[in-house]
């Protein structure tokens, strides 16, 4: 099996975070490739002091052979390479790279030389000053392979914890009536498909969150619950398992998640919040419904330690170990 | 001191997780006495058969006398008397006893009968239907007291944890728009006051959440941060500490409130899934800003495990030795 890391935003953690991944990953059985800027990963190679070889490539063609020989080295297919490198900071060409390393990527993933793909943080910013449109990975993913709305899950490989978001990186005033507009019938059912064969689990058990406080208290505070989520939930319990709305606070704090396989929230931070308090540094962000496999860590840039030598690469680990998991999973569930 | 409890409503947990407080508080040197029903508490005990000796009150003015003096009998005001107890269900009667009783309780304090007010939970059907139109405690004694806005605070008494929420039980469609139109600064300044009398925080250091993902990543997803709660930290920067606006769920994943002394959410589950997560079973609820002191259990009537006995009186009891740290800290502020 071969994973390709995209190397995310130059300018941040992402080549520091592959190089350590690769470090405790390079005696597997599979293979690793990064696609983006040889000078960016050499540059941080060699700041960090870090015991690996890398090999640049420059033709596709030549991958193959290259890669999958030799144990301890790690070949890096030059995308685009950066003028300067300068760690921490916010830069059109930084933001060029990361984009051009993403779709050169995922095209490898496509194309069938690759097998999954792991992409290391990009920076909205960045990616818009270099005169990109698409919001992020998810975004920019959805629309090459033509897939309208990929969902966005959260993985912790410690507690076996999924959180899917029905929404995603919208401002919380358009959440209500994105909530009402969406099919979220399509949305969990296609949910519970991906969870089959992504994850092996033959009867998956959905948990639905509510939007409201108390998920409404019985249409006390809001009414998407009675209108929208809750027939929702009964028209597809007959097809899946299924169960809610929960109110949101008193399910994660009675820990009612370990009864179920996955958790769906309804916005972002109504996932993330509790997500990322009990996922520490083992969360691993997961796009579901791509005919690729897509995993990435669930942190972004961070700009602020860049270049230091003291970003943990844990996320990154095991985003890499969930997409080998899900590669085999999805070779062993008939479709 | 005297601390008085409401005994919620009589159909779920109240009574037993007052009973239970009690036996471990009743060698302290605090005076205890429930506002309330004494058939129900009754009812419980003998139930549940615990170990306190329970006297009737009926009389305001008979109650000094009887309270303080024996260690080991929990005097209770009969406030209200049910017609029947059946321990899980809604009920109009229960919910009539539960809103009188607390009434009775914040006159007590009210008139300096008694110290601070603990209120057992109540539910907010039941209240309905009794025909109150208050959502909660925290609207009641808002109004009785004539203040318009107390601030609902949470606290962890193991972490020192304190979450205080700018929005409480809306509609979150409501959200973003009653943000814009409170008096946020005014919001700020007075908890500043509350940390400073209640908690003896000479200086409180607050930190306040974005409304949206990512804290809006600059103006990318909402428009809130900039135009209403930057400007508002702005402005009050030279006369509290403060930070923000910080992306909840990152704020909360790297742990930043142990930097800070109080966490501002935005909304209802915005600061109380984290809390939750965090508090277990040790999580408290405060009222700032009122003349009165009062504290509750962060939980509901649990009406699903009333009357069995296997309730946790943990919030409870740490409910109360917080209402007596809050009027012991009043006494030694100068205001």
């Amino acid at each position: 099996m071969r994973i390709v890391w995209s190397i995310g935003d130059p300018h941040g953690i992402g080549p520091e975070i592959i190089l350590k991944s690769f470090l405790k990953l390079q005696h597997s059985e599979h293979s690793f490739l990064v696609a983006g800027s040889w000078t960016a990963m050499e540059f941080y190679r060699k700041a960090l002091d870090l015991p690996v070889k890398l090999l640049r490539v420059d033709d596709v063609s030549s991958i193959e052979e290259t890669c999958t020989a030799r144990s301890g080295i790690l070949p890096v297919l030059s995308v685009a390479e950066p003028e300067t490198i300068t760690p921490g900071t916010i830069s059109a060409d930084a933001g060029r790279i990361a984009m051009k390393s993403l779709k050169a990527a995922a095209e490898l993933c496509r194309d069938g030389v690759c097998d999954a793909l792991v992409t290391a943080p990009i920076h909205k910013e960045a990616v818009s000053l270099a005169g990109f449109t698409d919001s992020g990975h998810t975004g920019f993913l959805g629309r090459m392979f033509q897939v309208a709305s990929p969902t966005m899950m959260f993985f912790d490989p410690v507690l076996e914890l999924r959180v899917a978001l029905a929404t995603i990186h919208v401002p919380l005033k358009d959440v209500p009536e994105l909530i009402r507009r969406m099919d979220l019938d399509a949305f969990l059912l296609t949910l519970s498909e991906s969870l089959k064969t992504d994850f092996c689990i033959a009867a998956p058990r959905i948990a639905v969150l509510g939007l409201n406080p108390h998920a409404s208290d019985g249409g006390v505070m809001g009414h998407e619950e009675e209108e929208i989520i809750q027939p929702c939930i009964e028209r597809v319990s007959n097809r899946i398992q299924i169960e809610g709305p929960f109110p949101s606070d008193g399910f994660f704090g009675a820990k009612r998640y370990r009864n179920h396989d996955i958790v769906v929230a309804m916005y972002h931070d109504q996932g993330l919040l509790p997500f990322k308090v009990l996922a520490f540094d083992s969360g691993v962000n997961v796009t579901l419904g791509l005919p690729i496999v897509r995993t990435s860590p669930d942190h972004g840039t961070s700009f602020d330690i860049a270049g230091k030598g003291i970003a943990s690469e844990r996320s990154c680990y095991e985003a890499t170990q969930l997409a080998i998991r899900i590669v085999r999973n999805r070779k062993q569930t008939p479709i």
